[in-house]
């Protein structure tokens, strides 16, 4: 049989991520992994969780967990969200949130929700290789968001030809890949520039908690709400995970924003998988409930350590032209080499004689540019192995010097 | 900000499920609910799934189950599938198996993989609305399988217009919506039918355990890979759940079939959510093994009897012109009313007047007719309701005769 010519058009697009296979060689004990953006397990509130479980599968609540429900989520997880979007200037109400299996599906999901084949998507250059990933499942074309350059909104709607820009998607805080943040200014001017667009933008937040230091920036839909006075009159729709605070291998994420848009995609998640895990979601619940704060603040302190590691390796093993950016939180650090390195052929060799992974910077530009850029995750790795690791990877870009 | 004008053109397609809408209701303690495809929680195995989650979260496992995990899924839960699956007469490998979360998942990544906007997909009149729901989203045209007709694969082809037959999908044993199986010369003929359309064949699985008498049909895969020799040549994908058997609440499924198709949709599945749950996965895995044939019987004797009680009352309470399948496993007893009666009408009378819920058939047919057609589950009622709810409604339907 000929799979190939009954596939679908949007297989096209579909391509093996780079995050995804190196995660495989994670396992090889020899590696000094910078890639991938996991948690370290030793972070992991184990014990809370243990506990959690055991509460969920208790003789009154055990018929609840292991049952199917309701397709927006968990109620009592709903409404803890609730808290913690109000606290960061969100006010809203149980409606305006839907559970997803991480972020990821809620990107899924937006893409499904907003893009016909040939609409456009607007994201950073470079921008999160997941965002991209699960788009090209509904076959836009991409152009370049870049708030400080004066484009205009007409420009942009131009370049979108045929089809019609439908979103703007960005990760705000220490994103990912490059560990920047967006600052005030700009985050107003990405509401303007969707105002004038009549788009949809998507705040992608999921390392929005991890800050280390400096002021936190509130968010794009809590500025758009402050100018409009009501979460059900904007187009932010704000990308919430458990999976860099709690744990990602239980799959829960959410998206909050307005009703007649979380309606709509519960409609979709019915139809997609029904819901996410409800004994999931229950854990979820009660670890958080327990201990989010406390639990976040100590990860940050040790994720901290790591970074400040990292900085100060980079200080000491780089060559002259490698150039890096200095993340105020989250788990990258992001490098760029001299022009006529390739990051990915550099991968290759590092992880043939050195023995350590990052992830080449190309696969997070939209238009494959970026040969020279890399992504390093400094969150999994003792300042030992971060110093040790560094030091390989600056002799070998020395030596492709 | 009219949201209406930036969804995607898909959003047209995707209403309300009457189920997940019903399934509010049963939170209602005064209905006796005949709704939803829900298992009994009381037959949960609970302290399986305590044990289970405590051997997941002990400290030697914690870091693996609390982690990001690969988009294929857990590797000793996709063996313990392998050994199910070759134990149906259907040898394959790991490379053979995607776990998803729940057969609902398989339906739309599989709708993603084959479909794009204006194909057709064969389904049957009527046929499960959750597996509409997921391949609404892709936009297909259906088409009426119906291999007990002679009709003509070219018949079939001029159908489906500028677009092109994708796949036929059914559920082949105590089917959701009618409790019918597939007899073994209709299996074949599917086959038959897919070779000469050169299309895929989606084979539901999902209550393919549950049967409580009669000999077990071997399903369509297994016959195609006795014609072929091989499951990497074949076209059928087996979509299986633990929803029905162990518990739906942790969202466990998987597809299995040629290598070729599972590496495609293992693409899909990172992009859209990344991985199944993997603490999930892993307490499936330790439950299927401690218990699993051991529970499916207990399990199976508490629904043949509903069953029968169901049949019983049928016979005892329902006015003559109402007939009625005898299925030999699942969930599902399907109605056919006299042409004149409107289920969803009675539906209406019967959640005010009888406090009875049932799903009216209509929603199981691509073409929306049916409406003298409903379905009752007996799975989560006890035989005295089952009774009483059966008397109430064949009072309100010979009222309205």
């Amino acid at each position: 049989m000929d799979w190939q010519q009954i596939f679908a058009t949007r297989n096209s697009r579909m391509a093996a991520s780079e995050i995804r296979e190196l995660l495989k060689l994670l396992d090889q004990p020899d590696i000094i992994s910078f890639a991938g953006g996991i948690p370290d397990p030793d972070l992991f509130p184990a014990q809370a969780f243990q506990q959690a479980f055991a509460d969920a599968l208790s003789p009154e609540n055990q018929a609840t967990a292991l049952q199917y429900s309701v397709s927006e989520g968990y109620p009592p997880l709903r409404d803890w969200i609730v808290g913690q979007m109000t606290a960061l200037g969100i006010p809203c109400t149980r409606d305006n949130i839907l559970i997803t299996s991480g972020s990821q599906q809620a990107l899924d999901y937006l893409g499904k929700l907003l893009l016909s084949p040939g609409d456009t998507a607007l994201v950073g250059w470079p921008t999160y290789l997941g965002a991209l990933g699960a788009f090209n499942a509904y076959e836009p074309r991409y152009d370049r968001l870049d708030p400080e350059t004066n484009r205009s909104a007409e420009d942009y709607a131009q370049a979108a030809g045929e089809g019609r820009v439908k979103f703007a998607y960005m990760s705000v805080d220490f994103a990912n890949p490059t560990g920047r943040t967006l600052d005030a200014g700009m985050r107003e001017r990405v509401i303007d520039l969707a105002d004038e667009l009549d788009i949809a933008v998507i705040e992608d937040a999921a390392y929005q908690s991890l800050r280390f230091e400096g002021e936190a920036l509130s968010p794009v839909l809590a500025r758009e709400i402050a100018r409009r006075g009501d979460i059900n009159a904007c187009r932010t729709l704000y990308c919430g995970s458990f999976s860099k605070t709690l744990a990602p291998g239980l799959r829960v994420g959410w998206v909050c924003g307005a009703k007649e848009v979380i309606s709509q995609m519960v409609l979709l998640k019915q139809a997609a998988d029904l819901h996410s895990s409800t004994i999931n979601q229950m854990a979820i619940e009660r670890v958080a409930t327990a201990q989010f704060d406390s639990h976040v603040a100590k990860i940050k302190e040790a994720y901290r350590g790591r970074r400040d590691a990292m900085l100060r390796a980079l200080e000491a093993h780089m060559p002259a032209g490698v150039t890096w950016t200095r993340p105020e939180g989250g788990m990258f650090i992001w490098l760029e080499l001299p022009k006529s390195l390739d990051a990915a052929a550099l991968l290759a060799s590092s992880l043939r004689s050195e023995r350590v992974a990052f992830v080449p910077g190309h696969a997070f530009f939209a238009d494959g540019s970026g040969s020279n850029t890399m992504r390093l995750s400094f969150s999994r790795t003792d300042d030992v192995m971060i110093d040790e690791g560094i030091a390989r990877l600056g002799r070998l870009i020395a030596a492709a010097l």
